[in-house]
């Protein structure tokens, strides 16, 4: 099996916050994560994808098409603003790295086509890093 | 000389809003780092000292002291927090990356003594850097 | 699946020695790192559990968590120390970077339920490696 | 399963250019990496092994074996050469990422015993990433 | 004094060979990096300026503007291009790393007014960086 | 001005410990550093030399020639070695990084002419590096 990766990253800002929880508990739980003017990453993301190469191309895809899928599905919605905000790629979700780097999966999946997703990685910081790699099948 | 560089890293929103100009201005000067729910960065804060070694240590400076006035005087000022809250490192002046040094170098030189405060470097992405060397003497 | 991954850091000194062995055949298998005053290493690794988020926290596991159990579990018994050393995590097993790996896995994997552990990466140097995914089943 | 890992790096230079297409069709298939005098790379390629530790030396295999191999039979093909003359390690195959991962495979395989490959990955840019793990079974 | 540094890369071939020279003397002061299909690198350049920040901006210089002016006159001249192109950067030159500072240096310098060019950086691997400071003033 | 640069690395063991002084004084000066089994690091050392390119090859100084002199008086006292053996490149003086980034300038000055030393950085870890630039001129 073959998986082609493209790297990119984004700088965005975000909070912890559970709207469903008291402000005590979502300082327990989220503890600096909750401040309430909210912090910051540069987040780095690769995005696999599995396949064989074309026989005329030698590729599995054109890193080209991935670049551009990736800029308009994912940096687009993330490079310079806030995970938090309405209507954006986690779209009132938590803000956690596990649940962006589902949103990811989720938002870039349907066009990768013939190629399929293998996995999505997502490194908040130099040691904090989160891998998906789709749905568990029935 | 020797010069001794410890480098530390925090995890900060801001946003590049001039309260002094118009909407229209700030977004032409500052394109999408204006973006109203602002953004983020894992910054890399380099700050390096210079002095002879100690005969009996063979230190500049123990990096331990360093270590430990990086953490008060900086990331506990920073690290996820935002950049623009009142009261903070930047204390109201605008958080571009060559402010923040100059606050960095301004909050860090009185507490090195007797090594000197040599340069201060801010790494706010992977493609951009900004050092200061301290004002220029008259 | 989601799989979460720290990563922490250690400087150790080791030497590879099998007592069971002549001076000469530890110095034919082992070569320089059989130097008798030994060597050392600024060792990276990273350990990864895997689980599904949290439907409060959208959280596989608190990263807090994950690092204090690294510190206790690992950092601890390593970080500027001998691997070598009597009652030390390897415990006088050799200390191949394939060992450290399998004494990591053992001494973090009772400690992350209910995430399982997934993978334990440990990089010696910046070109050399090991990962290990757990003992095969029966 | 233990996984050792040996990372090695070369400077190429390559075009990707099929001769069995025309010029134009050439030009929209690769773009820039079409160009008529070529361009190059600083590759890093890691080359895993799977194994269980000898339980003398503690070793999945020696690394200063499988640094060797991957001298002959790839640095000494590939690095300060052009990935596309006549007799190299992709002998006259397009030289995208995809298809040199396979050619590294099908060199180094042989020559690892009793040790199994396990992965090989190229990296030909600081966001562009292959990796191959063998042909599919029957 | 503030210094900003904006990084870029580009990816090129090039080959060291002195047409003045012989094949024999060629080959002996430039070693394999005179192979005659020649060879390339993943470059890294960093261009700082420096300058005083804006009272209004609080910039040295607008990194977009330096970004435009990096893209015009260093990219578009290198990236998947051959470094030995007549016509090109180097324009004739041998193209060591010291020549490509330099000629870095002499495209950008007149663009970055009122900031100064401070330093050129350029890494063609891992192991090897010139920097360039600009000429000697009588 | 033209500055060129080669980085190597090492893997080596040291331990803080100043003879001169007592158990008790040595743990309060060094901490950690002064287990008594030593810990170790891998050394990553840049040294830079500093001239004008030669008008045939267009070259600084030889790479290949910086290299040796590198191995020679660097590597081969060093990696896989303990930095407090007797003879060693710190002959006895604290193996602070200060004093290794002094004993490594010593030790290749006289070999680098007509190119003069710049400067010799040394990166114990991660985040603590040291820079010298010679002795001060009377």
């Amino acid at each position: 099996m073959l998986v082609l990766s493209k790297r990119i990253q984004f700088s965005a800002a975000h909070r912890l916050h559970n709207p469903a929880l008291s402000e005590d508990e979502n300082r327990r739980l989220f503890g600096e994560c909750n401040h309430p003017h909210g912090h910051g990453h540069n987040y780095e993301v690769e995005v696999m994808v599995e396949g064989r190469p074309d026989p005329v191309t030698g590729m599995v895809m054109n890193l080209r098409t991935l670049r551009e899928i990736l800029e308009r599905e994912v940096l687009a919605r993330t490079h310079y603003k806030s995970l938090d905000e309405a209507g954006g790629l986690l779209d009132g979700r938590l803000s956690t790295t596990e649940n962006l780097a589902i949103a990811i999966w989720d938002a870039v999946r349907p066009h990768v086509q013939p190629a399929r997703l293998h996995l999505v990685r997502v490194k908040e910081s130099e040691n904090n890093v989160v891998e998906y790699t789709g749905p568990e099948l029935a």
